[in-house]
């Protein structure tokens, strides 16, 4: 660059590319990613990225990538260092003027592995977050089931919960979404039982993908789920009328 | 139509239009409310609808249009006959095999007047759900609030809560979203300070519009707020580093 010239910086954009359906993605989402020189996105530590694969077909082709490659599932969190060379790379392509765009599963903000980017960006570079249809909303309209109306509370409570907590937290018979199942589904299923909960709550694997499984919950057998599953319990007695 | 032929009834599409900003809508949403013949949407008993202005840019006219008249706002719920009237409308379209697009505000299963279509409608016509970005990523977006990550718990709390009820909830120290803040904004600032919990959140006005306003809740005055309004409490402590 010539040296007479002021640089401005560029900016890293949080983007939420929806579920997994590449449909769901928003336009903004798309005119944004189409429009970075740079996309990053988390992806196992062997294998493809799932939030690579939602925002594919709509990729230009020719972007400088970033593969922030880390252990992903049940029970298993990233180390620092992990995020602290993702966060590093990305500020150096910005820092360059830049513009970066990191794909999240979902939406970025809700349980998204770029929350550990934006802690470690958001004081030094242009950081904006892009919201995206969420795991939450979309297991509900696979499962035809209200969330919440009027007045109604809802929880979103992770399978890894202790049981006495999850217990407590299903005790008081609001609205449920019981994310990140996984290996944990025995327990829960045991609890929703304990609370006279199990014959309304339904199970929801892979939303909005063609492998999309949608069931009762006393319909799904075996004790373990895969990761992208969701139990959604209604309300005691049911929305409001 | 040809008494020879069979029809096909029509589908009815709940599709989310997202927060506000029109380009938060997803392509999915888009396809399907520029392909029907019908779209139908909820609408104040006087005035403009804010679902159909989040998706005007994007109708291509022509459309028939049925607008739902109700009573809208703090502690105010629409009567049975209201929807009970517009459902008849609304079936009575896909019964003669015309498709209709129900434009709903965020997600139609999130705290959306679409549910109680959808609980008349479910059994008697073909009925799909499109999730649209709901207000609560909308509003972490805007004010750069991360929700929950590994396995922190959310409750999503309605501002008209009794205060007892209110203040359990927030003791927790868990992650909040309080909505529908509306004339409740008084109660909920006593309740977050005697919780020790005002000083970290946030408030959130109007998400993704023009008008939007982000600021810590402890610099937004007054006693109460619009009915687009979201305070936002970050876990006890913050995410889980």
């Amino acid at each position: 660059m010539d040296s007479g010239e002021a640089m401005t910086a560029g900016t890293v954009w949080g983007i939420g590319v929806g579920p997994g359906d590449p449909e769901l993605i928003t336009l903004k989402a798309l005119r944004l990613l189409r429009a970075v020189p740079v996309i990053a996105y988390p992806a196992p530590e062997q294998g493809d990225s799932f939030a690579r694969g939602v925002a594919a077909p709509h990729l230009p082709g020719g972007q400088t990538e970033i593969a922030i490659r880390m252990a992903i599932g049940d029970g298993q969190f990233p180390k620092d260092e992990v995020y602290d060379a993702a966060a590093e790379r990305i500020a150096a392509h910005a820092d360059a003027g830049r513009d970066v765009a990191v794909l999240c599963e979902g939406d970025p903000l809700f349980y998204g592995s770029f929350i550990y980017l934006y802690m470690r960006l958001a004081g030094r570079c242009a950081v904006t977050v892009v919201p995206g249809v969420s795991s939450l909303t979309a297991c509900a309209a696979a499962a035809g089931m209200p969330l919440v109306t009027r007045n109604d509370v809802l929880s979103v409570l992770p399978g890894p919960m202790p049981e006495a907590e999850l217990r407590a937290c299903l005790a008081t018979g609001e609205a449920a979404a019981i994310v990140k199942v996984g290996r944990h589904f025995a327990k829960v299923r045991r609890v929703l039982g304990q609370e006279g909960r199990l014959n309304e709550a339904h199970y929801v694997e892979r939303a909005t993908l063609g492998a999309e499984r949608v069931m009762k919950l006393t319909e799904a057998g075996g004790d373990s789920a895969p990761y992208f599953s969701m139990i959604l319990v209604p309300r005691r007695g049911g929305p409001k009328p």
